[in-house]
C-alpha cells in the first residue's frame, strides 16, 4: 500500500514544453494550422501529461469503484439502498469497507498497478446509491458553496427530494466539524468508500503520469477532493462529459476543465468517460499518423 | 443513374412509431430513465430512419466527395487552387467534373450502391479549395441571409480575406438572377461538383432508410439543398460537429438538427463525421446490449 505522503511527493506539474513540441507537430501536418480544433488541444495535453511529444497509442483501462451509503436511509435517492448491492453484483465488483485513508491508498495502488501492467489512460466511474449526496456534501463544503446550488435530481429525484437531499447535505455539514483546510478529513466525513478510492486512482494517475478521464459529478468531486490535496494533480485530468447536476459545472470550473462532450448524461458508472475514449484515441492518432505537408506533397499556405 | 423525380417519390417521413418503440426499450433497461440524454436520442432517432426498434450494429462508410473550384481565383482562401488536385490525389480519389443533376445522381447512386452492399450509416465529407465560398453563396441564398452574416475565415482567412469573400459572394448572387424555389438551380449557379454529389448521397441515404452523418459547413449547405428539394429527406440527417464558420449555425437551425459535438473542428473532409462514429456506435450498442432491469434481477425505482 502507498503511503499518502510519498505519493504526493511523487505528483509534479505536466511538461509544458513537451505539449508545445507536439503542437508543433500538429503545424506541419496536412490541415489547416489548428484546424482540428479541441482535438489538437486534447493530444497535445496527453503529450504533456506522458512526458512524450508523441505518445503512441494508449491502452485504456475503466475502473469502476463501488460503495454503499448509510446516508440512503434519508430518502436522497429514487432507488433503495438495496439496489447498490444488486449493481455491485451485475458489475461483478465488491471489495471490502475501509477507512477513507487506506480506500485513497487502494485507488492509487490500483492505478500504478495498471500503469505498470501497461494501462497509458484511465477512465474513472463509481457506484453507489445515494453517493450524488455524498459528492453534494463534499462539494459544498470544498467550494464554500450553498447546498441548495450543488444539489440536483441525480438518478430521478422530483422537486420535494433535490430539497430534502439539500437539506440533509445541510445537516451533514452542521453535524461534522470540519477543517476547510484538511480534505481528508472531509473526505472521511462526507465522502464514501468508492469516492475515496476514485481519489485515490486519481492521484495515482497523476503520479505514474497517466491521464485520467473523469466521469461525472462523483467522480469530479473526488477529483477536486484529489486537487486539493495535490493541486498539480489537475494536470493529469480530462474531464469526459458535463452532466445535467448543477453541482458538476462548479466542480468543472474549480478544476478548470472543459468536458468533451455534453450530452445530457446522468448515469455515472464511468459510462461518460468510456464514452470517449474513442475521441481521444482519434486525437491520439492524428498525432501519429496524419502526414505532414512535405511528406504528402502538398503546398502549405502557412509558411 | 437515378431520376431526381424517382428519387425524391421514393423518400418519405422516418416512422416516428419505430423510435417510440425503441424509447420504450431503453425505460426497461438498468438505469434510470432518460440517464443516457442525447445518446438514447440518438439511437431512438436511428430506429426510427431504420424502420426497426432496436436496428443492429451499423456498418459505416464514409464519402469524401471533392471538386474544383474557379472562385478561388478570387482569392477567397488561404491556399492556393492547385492544393485542391494534390490533395485529392493525397487522398487517392478523382472522377470528372460533371453537371449539378447528373453529380446529383452519381451521388445518390453511390448512396444506393453503399445500401446494397450493406452499408448501414453514411458519413459525407468534402474537399475543394474555395468551396467555403460556394458553400455560403447557397446558403446566404437559400436562407435570405446577409453573405456578411454566413462568410467565416474557411481554413484560415484573416479579416481582410473574410471581408473579400463577402464581396466575392455578394458578386455571385448578383451575377445569377436565381429562382428562390429552385434549389437545383441555384446549386447548378452556386455550388460545385463535390457540394452536389453530396445532395445527392443525402437524398440517396434518405432513400435508402440509411443515417447519413453531415460533416461541417459545406457538407450542411448540401443538406440544406437537399431539404429543400425533399423536406423528408431532414429526417434521415445526423449532425456531427458544430464547425467555426458563422454558417454552420444557420444551415443547423434551418434544419433542425443539433450536433453531436462542438470541438472547433474547421477542417471538413468528413473529419467530424469520422470523429463521431464511434458515439453513434456505442449509442446502438446500448440499445441492443444493456441488460434490462428484469434480466438483471435489479429493482426499478421507476415502476
Amino acid at each position: 500500500m502507498v503511503e499518502l505522503d510519498a505519493l504526493l511527493a511523487r505528483i509534479h506539474p505536466v511538461d509544458a514544453a513537451v505539449g508545445e513540441e507536439s503542437q508543433r507537430i500538429f503545424d506541419l501536418k496536412t490541415k489547416p494550422r489548428r484546424s482540428l480544433g479541441r482535438l489538437e488541444d486534447l493530444a497535445t495535453r496527453i503529450a504533456s501529461i506522458r512526458g512524450l511529444a508523441v505518445p503512441p497509442r494508449l491502452n485504456a483501462a475503466i475502473v469502476v469503484a463501488a460503495g454503499d451509503h448509510g446516508v440512503a436511509a434519508e430518502g436522497v435517492s429514487a432507488y433503495p439502498q438495496e439496489v447498490t448491492a444488486q449493481m455491485v453484483a451485475n458489475f461483478g465488483a465488491g471489495g471490502a469497507r475501509e477507512t477513507a485513508a487506506a480506500a485513497v491508498a487502494a485507488g492509487a495502488t490500483l492505478a500504478e498497478e495498471l500503469a505498470r501492467e501497461g494501462v497509458g489512460i484511465i477512465g474513472v466511474g463509481e457506484m453507489g446509491i445515494a453517493n450524488t449526496t455524498s459528492a453534494s456534501a463534499l462539494c459544498a463544503h470544498l467550494l464554500r458553496a450553498e447546498p441548495s446550488a450543488v444539489c440536483g435530481r441525480g438518478t430521478g429525484l422530483d422537486d420535494e427530494g433535490v430539497k430534502r437531499k439539500s437539506e440533509v447535505v445541510n445537516r451533514m455539514l452542521a453535524a461534522n466539524d470540519l477543517d476547510p483546510d484538511d480534505p481528508l478529513g472531509a473526505l472521511a466525513a462526507l465522502g464514501g468508500f468508492e469516492v475515496a478510492v476514485v481519489v485515490g486512482l486519481v492521484l495515482g494517475c497523476a503520479a505514474e503520469r497517466v491521464p485520467v478521464v473523469l466521469d461525472g459529478f462523483i467522480t469530479g468531486a473526488a477529483a477536486l477532493v484529489a486537487a486539493r490535496l495535490s493541486p498539480a494533480s489537475t494536470g493529469a485530468m480530462i474531464a469526459s462529459h458535463r452532466s445535467s447536476e448543477p453541482g458538476h459545472r462548479l466542480v468543472l470550473e474549480a478544476l478548470g476543465l472543459d468536458p468533451l462532450v455534453d450530452l445530457g448524461l446522468r448515469l455515472g458508472e464511468g459510462s461518460g468517460a468510456a464514452l470517449v475514449l474513442p475521441l481521444i484515441g482519434s486525437a491520439i492518432a492524428l498525432l501519429n499518423e496524419m502526414a505532414s505537408f512535405d511528406a504528402a506533397g502538398v503546398t502549405d499556405a502557412g509558411r
